[in-house]
């Protein structure tokens, strides 16, 4: 029933946006994003668990105290993190002003930003891009909106389902930014889904729990947790399914699944776009002692600098894995630990197996590869999504201009 | 009364050593060490606690539950891990190679390999290797003997102490191999001490753990924990101070400081020859909770991609330092927290404090750079050391063939 689409925010039904440049990139490209419901929208969210959370975080996590709300604004160039009183005074008169215009209450107002910290946000300018987008919001404006949180980012980042919820259609939009300081931990970057569902707050903070945990927290790009981590939900009841109160039944069965698929949609883009990336790496860990096991191996995996650059090099130089699978903390056998890459079965019992060494160099040289670890103790497994790390990503950050 | 000197694992009384060219590195260097006590040494380790310990690591753990021994071989260009039964076999059979050519036991030889994962010892050239070391041993072949442990270290690592026990000249040398896959973690990278200082056993390990805890484990080049660390101390009494029998007195102070400073010595020689670093950063970490928290904040910045390549651009990018801490784990007041990079005070209270751009910057071009942040909790402390991550570090580990 589950269906992908073309489509981003505005996609489900009551939702308008806008993506407007006010001067605060370098690079003169749109920076604000404004995002609308023109109905009240149950809405849910996870936040940074980074001590440092930024002003935008923290002004955010207050307003969704309430269960709903109507409007996300967003810029990018400048993440208002580290950056004390003023910092919070700012984050809250941008939802203040975004709330005066729009007639809604300055608590139905999320905020989020992405860019440099330690910087202060440039007001005047802000507050130019924030009249400019209320007078743009628009049902085409999402796409404009996903350009606007673009940071390194190389493509945009959006994604569309439909699913049935008691016989009646369903909307899911999302967009999200990537492209470095990516390791989100029961967090994930600046992103956003929206859904004309009708879901209870409580069902709806559930399901986004759950659709995080299997999707943004199984992602990582150079293990650096952003002080700006954020995802938001918001669910405006526009399609006028029977709403979704209880955690049991298809229906929830059903709307979790979908949230899952955009979640896991919007993270693996985050993942593919990492910041110099030339390949996308899927670390797909088995027979392990419990989830976090399989977790903690995946992500040693998927963080080693030697692992990364191994696969940028397109050099089958598997003892790196087993090495970062060994210190992750996980629990393995390494008389059973077995490893394969690209369908290539390369250790066998924790040592080499017989295999072709022109399989695996061509495996190497995809552009997507599916590595398989089986830490042979028990029978839990998850998934982690990464990149390579190239050239590339020490030119963008030893450039990236403070 | 601690003196640095010239000098390296001969400079002490009673050893011998040698490094010779087996063929196992390809660039056809030296490769081969050994090195040896002409009297019964005590001798204590440490060892890698990654779960994939490679057989030399295997080996000579099981070879140190007796007290003392006589010689350390050690091998470059291949790391005998994950190479199953074989590499125990093999392991075992060099130590009794070594053993029945020096007329000791097998027991008496520790065994330690670095280079590329998973790949068997070519054991002809290594037994070839062997029998033209212990030829070769004299009291001038410590150097040689440093220099075939290296791998992509662009330097040898050496170092001498003398002190005074008991009114009697003590002598310490040291050597040790980086410069990638550091990180570790109640262990540390392939390192040998000599000393001809009389110490008891359980005096021995007391010393040299204490000595690791503030030395190897206070490193990291690029977060990875390799299958082979090891660090061994030899001890042969030969200077025939008063043994040291105990944890009290001034002499077991002075001698874990000479022991200390001689792995503290190599640490920062590691650290500072990191594969493509440009720049030795010290960090060190005050105002935190507890000595756990303090290494976590830490080893957190220090391992940061994007910390380290912020130093590698010369960009004064201090929101990256911040964000790792606050990442960390380690407990901290974003509101008391203070951070200073070459002595120019960035942060306080969480926040960019005035400072002058153009001296941050003249700061950023030094090669040496100090970092100091206080988490503004507590009063444990600790300081890590590290370099930046360059183009030529992914250079190195992109082209390092398997």
């Amino acid at each position: 029933m589950l269906k992908e689409v073309a489509g981003g925010i505005t996609f489900p039904r009551g939702f308008k946006a806008a993506g407007v440049k006010a001067g605060i990139k370098k690079n003169g490209k749109e920076d604000v994003a404004l995002i609308f419901s023109t109905v009240e929208a149950n809405w849910a969210g996870r936040f940074t668990t980074n001590r440092f959370p930024a002003a935008p975080v923290i002004v955010s996590r207050a307003a969704m105290q309430n269960v709903s709300g109507r409007a996300v604004i967003l810029n990018a160039g400048c993440a208002n993190a580290c950056t004390g009183d003023q910092g919070l005074a700012d984050a809250k008169n941008t939802a203040k002003q975004v709330a005066s215009l729009l007639d809604i209450a300055p608590e139905a107002v999320v905020v989020g930003s992405t860019g440099v910290i330690g910087v202060p946000l440039p007001m005047e300018k802000l507050s130019a891009g924030v009249r400019q987008a209320v007078a743009e919001l628009s049902e085409f404006g999402g796409e404009k909106a996903s350009q606007a949180i673009m940071t390194t980012d190389t493509f945009v980042k959006t994604c569309g389902y439909v699913t049935e919820l008691g016989g009646v259609a369903v909307r899911f939009g999302g967009m999200a930014k990537g492209a470095g300081m990516i390791c989100p931990n029961m967090a994930t970057t600046l992103a956003l889904i929206t859904t004309d569902a009708a879901v209870a707050p409580e069902v709806l903070q559930a399901a986004l729990t759950e659709a995080v945990d299997a999707s943004f927290n199984r992602i990582t790009v150079d293990g650096d947790m952003s002080t700006n981590d954020m995802l938001v939900v918001l669910a405006n009841g526009m399609a006028a399914n029977p709403q979704i109160t209880s955690l049991e039944g298809p229906e929830y069965t059903e709307f979790a699944a979908a949230l899952r698929a955009a979640a896991l949609n919007l993270a693996k883009k985050v993942a593919r776009d990492g910041e110099g990336a030339t390949k996308f790496i899927e670390i797909e860990v088995k027979g392990a002692a419990n989830d976090a096991d399989a977790r903690k191996a995946g992500m040693a995996i998927a963080n080693s600098p030697l692992v990364k650059t191994a696969f940028f090099g397109q050099d089958p130089n598997w003892g790196r894995i087993l090495c970062a699978a060994g210190y992750s903390g996980a629990e393995l056998d390494p008389l059973k630990t077995t490893l394969a890459i690209g369908g290539v079965q390369i250790v066998d019992g924790g040592l080499g197996a017989k295999f072709e060494e022109k399989a695996l160099r061509s495996v190497m040289a995809e552009r997507e590869i599916k590595v398989v670890i089986d830490l042979g103790v028990g029978t839990a497994g998850t998934t982690i999504y990464t990149c390579d790390m190239s050239y590339e990503y020490i030119k963008i950050n030893g450039e990236y201009t403070t």
